[in-house]
Parts: C-alpha cells; structure tokens; sequence
C-alpha cells in the first residue's frame, strides 16, 4: 500500500546520524566540528562523537586548522579520499573493463580483459578474473564491488533478467559474487549507472534530475530523479533505443521496424557511410579507408575531423532522430540538462547542436530554453565511474 | 549537492512514529495495536502512546473487538474517515469547483461556481466565494485547502507562475488564502493532481508509478514516480501537449506547429468533425446537431454513441497521435500504467484501445505487454479529488 515502514530506533538514529555527518563532511570538504553541526542541526555532543567513530574507521581525518574566531582555532576534517577503493565494472560489448577507483571518482588502477565470443560461464569466469586481478593489485581496503552491463536487470535482487551478448538469463550475479568475494555487491544497467556517475562526478553535482543518453552500438538512457536511478516498473526505464521512430523504416534486431537504434546508433552510422563511400571519389573518407567494408566509427571521426561534409549530414541526421524522442522526453519530464556519452559523442557539437535545435523546436517555448544538451567529459569510464558511484551512495550514502 | 540533512531529535521521532502508527490504521483499517506493533516494528508501549494521541485528536477511533487468539479479544482501530474534512478546489476553465471530501475521498458536498469571463483580482474573489461557501457549509474541523489549477505552477512556494486564462501571473495563490483562511494550503498543476487523485482514490493504490493523461480542451499529463507528484526541473513536468508531433501541421496557440493539442484535443476533434460535417447527409452527426457550428465535445459523444463511424475514425486518429508520445514515454520511463482522464476519456475504449496498439507497435517488445491503458473512473472530481489527495498526503503523510 505503499507505506514505508521504518522505525527511529537508537542504533538506527546512531548509524543515521554517523551518515549525515559523513555525508556533510565529503561535500564540504575542510569543515570543523562545529560548522558540522551547524549545517546538520545534530548538537556537538552528537557530532563530535559521529566524528570520533569515523576517524576510527579512517573514513575521515583531521587535515589542518581554521581561522580562531576569537578562541582556539578550530580543527578541519576531511574525508580520507583514498581509504577505501571502489571496484567498479563494466561489462561492455567487445571487452570486460575495471579499476579501482577512490572515493572522489579517481580512477587508481584500469584493466581490461577482450572478450573472445565469451558467454555464459566463460564471460562468468571472465569476470571472476576482471574482479580477482583488481583486488589483487589494490593495497587499500575495498568497500565492494560495483557493476554496469548491457541488458535487463533486476537492480533489487541484483539478478540479470537478460543480457544477449553474454547469453544471461536470470543470472543472480550480485549473489554469486557476494558469495565468492564477500563483500557488497551492486548491478545496474550501463547507461543507468552511467547517469549516476555524471550525477556523482560528471556535471551533474549540483543537479536534481538529469538525462543521459547513450549512443555507441546500441542507445540507451539512464534518467536521474531526485539524484537517484530511476528504474521504472520493470527496471527498463531508459529504453529509447527501441522507440519507433520511423514505422516505415528498416528491420531491427529487437523485431520491430525503424526504431532508434537503426537510424542514429553507430551500427547506423557506419551503413549510412558506407552507402555514400562510392559517390564522390575526392572525400576524406576516401582517405580514412581503402574500402566501404573497412569504415569503422573511428575512421567515420577522422573524415570529420578532416572536414568531410556528407559525414557532417549523417551526423546531423541522426541527431535530428535523436532529438525528435529527447524532445518528448525533455517536454514530459521538464529535465533541464541531458548529456550525450558512447562513441557517438565524440563527435561533439555536430551531435550536440541539432539536438538541441530539434528539441527547440518540438516543445513548449516557455520550457524549451532553459535545456542544455552536451557532452559528457568522463570518457570511456563512465560506466566504470558509474558502478563506483551506485557502490559508493548505496554504501556509505555518498553520492 | 543533493544532501537531506534532517535530524532525530526525540519530537521528531514521536511524530515520525504517530504518522507512522496513522498510516498503518489508514491502510489496514480494523487492527489491534498488537498488529499495528508488528508490521511497523515499534514496541507496544510506543504505539500505545501514539494511539492514545490520535483517539484524543479523534482522527482514530475504537471501532470493534476482533477474535480472540485464546487471551483477551483485542481491540481493533480504524481511523475516522468524517473526522475532518478536506477542501478540494479545481481551477478548470469554464467554472470553479470545489468540494467537502473526506479522508477516503468522498466527496460529501460539491459546488460550483461559473466564470463569466472573470480574471486576476475578479478571479481570486471567484476563489474566495467559493472556499468561504464550502467552509460554512461544513459541519467538521477542515484540515485545509487543496487546489488545482491549469497552467505552471511553483508548487514549493504555491506561486502561479503563470495561469493564461486566468491571466494570473507570480501569484502568490497559497499565501493569499493561507493569509485569509488560516489553514494549510497546497496547490499544484491540475494534471498533476489528477495523477495523485487515481493513486490515492483510483486504480493506482497499489502502484508505485503511474502516468495520467488529461485530455480535454487541452492536453497534459501527470506524472506519480514512487507514489509522489514528479514536478520536474521547473515544474513543468507533464506538458506534452505542446510537444509537436506534425511539423508541418496546423499553427498551436503556443506559437509552434502540429503540437498535439492541435491533434488530439476535443478542440482539434471538433474542429475535425465540423469539416466533414456537410459531407455525407445521413450520419448521427447530422441528427445530433442543427449545424456545424453547434457541435460540440458532447455532441460528437452522442452520435458516437448512435454509431457515427466518422467520429469513431475521428477519435482513432487523435488516440494514434497521442499513442505515439505515450509509446515514448512508457519506453523511457517503463510505466505500466497509462491512464486517460478529461472530455475525450469518454469515449473509453474507442480512444484507448488504439493507443495501446501505437504503444505496442512503437516500443521494445519485452516492455510494451505490461502496459495498461484505461479510462479513469474518477470522472469530473478527479482533479477536486487530486488536490483533496495532494493535502492529505501532505499533513497527514496519508495516500
């Protein structure tokens, strides 16, 4: 019925205590006591003992001295950015990637390990690998194991209802890791952590709701509400890949016709180029590539970037398609800031310029102008930060 | 950066507790203290305490014994639905309404007031007279006011932003009548509060999300994430009646072309029926209206009902257009349930049917068969409802 049970007992008002102060004390950075207990309206008493059980944990350390403001001049705390290490994951197509990150998002130590048609128990051990190789070279304490992958999963139960590439189904990942590694686990969707890990360290510190759109080989959003993922009935939100965009469009992979994803993924793209590679024997692309069967995504943004025009328009006409679904997105959900990541945005203001424009023009001018479309500046990891970032507010409520 | 800072200070916990003890009886209805004890894990001498101060407030009563389980039958407690009465007010265009609604929603006097062209200060007065009557006319202690208006509203500080009809602009709507009457007052978009209605009093009281959607003279939708109104970044979530779904259509009163109001509203609907009104002379429309200038949202329902096949197609064309940004949004957002409110909803079936096939065809196949499109059952109140829900759920923590 929609009630949340909870009950304010002295442990938990203890522990919940214990959290805010460490929540104040890892945003503001370099606080004393007694600011803490300003901001937190806990009384000093309270603080200072909330204070005392962190730096008993190393989670937090006094790093200096204030201004006097008259007495004795106070002590600043920190939080202990390097105390503990985050593993975090991510199970992309073509390859397994890790590292060990701190608590500030710093990534500390990367791997990756390719995946040779893994699937089933081999991309399982594949992982065991991936996760043993990261604890092994961490010499800090981890706080656990955060993980992003492509597919359907049940972020609760931390179960992949669906993944086809790595041929799960039902798989209880999250238990069969605890159960190995001992120690917390938690899984989400790549593109829904990589949303959180945009909120945690990308643009979005000062944000309450943000939309990330993924475009690589398949797209994929992850949508933030109130700073966390917003899972949806089924733990499928965020699925546009598959909204139909053109009915009359070409075949998908998921069934139906002229869904997003074969109009403006990098699969998309490529064909497109491909297509036109004959036409005019004097473009860059020409010089990227031998032949139509070699154009690759990368060779697609080195003909760019050597100012190949038709390549501009492809690019032009996928954001356009993408606009036309973040448009109904940007006018339902009044989201002021959606940020591109996946290969595709490394393609930068010719991606990010028609969005908008499309999205100008296909929603309510009092709404419209207040949207910011770019790109995310976390890179290839931001999947990896991502699953970090679910570890990190999940455990220790930081985010 | 997104921290709550609260603290658990010894009245806090008391009243977090005594809200928490209401919300189990509101819930369950007919429990002994020992049941209310076991589902909220409070201890009997707390739950004890935070009963006896709701029967002092009257808001819970001793209504029965249940059976006995070998020692004394224990006692068992409900809340008192007329213990207080809410007043329920919807802004809608044409004229004022307003109710005495109970704690379950029902509604137990209902007023209304037309508007003949009255706005600004003429408006506010309009408000005034209404409250004023629906407050003499109440034999119980009010807990507040509740209101819903069309247009943007800052529904954190209870400002109009802007309301066009009522050519309202950065009122303060809820410190004018909390000034005036005294009592809390709550205010959000109407649509918005429409969406609360079904999921305190609809079909939506055992759902976590749910979209609704009003269509009416215009469009616009409302938006429950976690059983909570999503407002958005500037509350203007919900507003997909000004996304554009032809661009080449007609000019909207928005300044852009072939937004879905211009599609899909009773207004565009009309419209449509009146251009095929002279076309074949032995239809229903023809029968229900002397010309087509008389036509009507309720004239167009009768020759439906007669069995005008011109109108069913009418009404098929406008579910398809607003199928097609609902399949956006249950794809992004994985609701599973789509419910229609406003003038058109009576059409039921005809108009939701087609809907759901848009969404079908328009979304990932895993996704689409959970989606449940249907008419509200709440009819006219709804919004009234909505915003006796949007109270409720504010003072009384109760949905």
């Amino acid at each position: 019925m929609g009630i949340s049970i909870s009950k304010a007992t002295k442990e938990q008002s203890k522990a919940h205590n214990q959290s805010l102060v460490l929540r104040v004390i890892y945003s503001e950075g370099q606080i004393s006591r007694a600011d803490v207990a300003r901001i937190t309206g806990l009384t000093r008493p309270t603080v200072s003992s909330a204070v005392a059980e962190l730096i008993a944990d190393g989670l937090v350390a006094e790093t200096g001295v204030g201004p006097s403001l008259g007495g004795k001049p106070p002590i600043l705390l920190n939080v202990v950015d390097d105390c503990r290490y985050l593993i975090g994951v991510d199970l992309a197509e073509s390859e397994f990637r890790g590292a060990l990150v701190n608590l500030r998002g710093q990534i500390k130590t990367r791997l990756s390990l390719p995946i040779h048609d893994q699937d089933g128990e081999a991309a399982l051990t594949l992982v065991h690998r991936l996760i043993d190789r990261l604890i092994a070279a961490s010499d800090r304490p981890i706080l656990g194991i955060g993980i992003g992958t492509p597919g359907l999963m049940d972020a609760h139960r931390n179960v992949v209802r669906h993944a086809v590439n790595l041929d799960w189904r039902n798989l209880s990942l999250g238990d069969l890791l605890e159960a190995r590694y001992r120690m917390p686990v938690y899984i989400a969707n790549d593109c829904q952590v990589a949303a959180l890990a945009e909120m945690a360290f990308g643009c979005g510190k000062e944000l309450s709701h943000l939309l990330l759109v993924k475009v690589g080989r398949g797209i994929g959003a992850g949508v933030v509400i109130n700073r966390h993922i917003y899972y949806g009935d089924g733990f499928g939100a965020g699925e546009i890949g598959h909204v139909v965009v053109r009915p009359d469009g070409d075949q998908c992979r998921c069934g139906n016709r002229g869904c997003l994803e074969t109009l403006a993924s990098s699969r998309a793209l490529v064909r497109r180029a491909q297509a036109i590679y004959d036409q005019q024997p004097d473009t860059p692309l020409r010089q990227v590539a031998a032949s139509a069967d070699e154009l690759s995504t990368g060779a697609l943004l080195k003909a760019f970037e050597m100012g190949d025009k038709n390549i501009r328009l492809l690019v032009r006409e996928a954001s356009l398609y993408l606009g036309q679904v973040l448009a109904v997105l940007a006018g339902a959900l009044d989201i002021n800031r959606i940020v591109i990541a996946g290969s595709l945005s490394r393609f930068g203001d010719a991606l990010t310029v028609p969005i908008r424009q499309q999205i100008q023009q296909s929603i309510l001018p009092t709404l419209d102008h207040k949207v910011l479309v770019e790109v995310s500046q976390l890179g290839q990891d931001i999947v990896i930060l991502g699953a970090a970032a679910l570890l990190l507010s999940q455990e220790l409520g930081l985010s």
